[in-house]
């Protein structure tokens, strides 16, 4: 039986990755949890987050997945490393394969990134653009705004420009060159933030990028999947299933089916 | 001590992979070997390449390299499954990101591979890319005068045009959106090939892609490097060094110190 790749977010960001990995990696399986009961994870403490995501893995690891995505900028900020220590399989985060490709992207050395205002507290970013290169100069500001509206449904209207245009004015006088979307839910935003900011600023999707580091990371391991047959792919939410359907099959393009076991987790809801 | 990432190639080719690891990891360090005795490594039969690439990582293995990169698309169609069943340490090619990086980039699903007659012919990226998408058609072209101009320095005259726009006249008429530069020596002449095929073609360079992914295996290891000092790097190559070192201070842009130590490698030059 073909293992399955497991993703998980605080709500519907997270279905921006598993897009990618659909588009990137056509052959691999996803096991897909957005916790959409308790989201926003943003403004939440990082004992919270930690202890959120926690519950989300020890439930996902009854698929035997290959991999753990945590495809949430706040909790790969706050929980990577503790997931790491705990369980055996590759984990990874959001936050590297942004910080990476930014760097590979930039010509100035001057990044900005937008975020919750839990993962701009953390200094994940700047702490992981710093690791990589000493030479970079990095801006980051919260946008708490943005995930409620994409929670929503609410990607291009003219609240959503308002809103964006508002958060983003502060950036549009530094330096930068290239913008990284430090959160998931912000592909959802992209073409906004892109009129907003101009067409010259790189934006880079921290999603798009964690697939391009899943495919580096299983293959560095072995473990691509080779079959022919297309997967079918499971989705888990622990909130309002009608929203997250609607959201879902819009974003991808497809039907989905959401399983009914995620009504048992225990602790979640 | 901090252990180098070792990085080898046929000749000055890996040097591109060698700049962008500067560049995206500038506290890494590197010892480089060009096997510019030996080169072009396009044209010889893969036994031969095997057994060339074996004799230079067992003279890296001497450094202690947390890493060994093989930078030469050649070396990786034929050698790298062999030396990835030899040595412990994490073994990269640069024919899975370039791959990668393509299948993240194109929008029509159409791809071009331009390399050497020994990377072609073997078939290399085609089942990279088929292995991660099998929605993708592959057009590929070889291109076996390329190399021995860029070893030659000679990267911008009349006669490279000439040799670039005959070689890459047959993909012009094809619906390629997304060109990989499938041999290290490539992005020496990634300003003719521009100019050659358009600028609507997304050329990836496998150089710039590799360093990506060693920074992606590297940290999902825990083994980036965190000094603060700025490495000093080491320089082979097992045949004329001061063509090495001309192409190597024009490429890098900086000084670089030759070890005199390549000269003592058995069964070389």
């Amino acid at each position: 039986m073909q293992q399955p790749i497991a993703i998980l977010d605080s709500g519907v960001g997270g279905l921006t990755v598993a897009k990618e990995v659909m588009r990137q990696l056509p052959r691999e399986k996803i096991i897909y949890f957005g916790d959409t009961a308790r989201t926003p994870y943003g403004p939440r403490p990082a004992q919270e987050v930690i202890r959120f995501t926690q519950e989300i893995v020890d439930y996902l690891l009854k698929f035997s997945p290959k991999m753990i995505v945590i495809a949430c900028n706040t909790a790969t900020a706050f929980a990577l490393e503790t997931i790491r220590s705990r369980v055996s399989i590759p984990v990874i985060g959001v936050v590297h394969p942004g910080a990476r490709a930014a760097i590979n992207r930039t010509q100035s050395g001057y990044i900005g990134v937008i975020g919750t205002e839990g993962t701009v507290n953390s200094g994940a970013y700047e702490q992981a653009l710093k690791q990589l290169s000493p030479h970079v100069d990095v801006v980051s500001v919260a946008c708490p705004r943005f995930v409620p509206l994409v929670e929503r449904g609410n990607f291009r209207s003219e609240e959503t420009y308002n809103t964006v245009n508002e958060s983003l004015a502060g950036l549009r006088s530094t330096r930068i060159d290239t913008l990284i979307l430090g959160c998931t839910h912000y592909p959802f935003l992209a073409e906004t933030i892109s009129d907003v900011m101009g067409g010259q600023i790189a934006l880079i999707s921290s999603a798009e990028e964690t697939a391009r580091d899943i495919s580096t990371i299983l293959h560095d391991k072995g473990k691509l999947a080779r079959g022919d047959l297309l997967p079918v792919h499971q989705f888990c939410c622990s909130g309002d299933p009608q929203m997250f359907k609607m959201i879902a099959q819009q974003w991808l393009n497809e039907q989905i089916e959401l399983t009914p076991i995620v009504w048992q987790v225990p602790h979640i809801g």
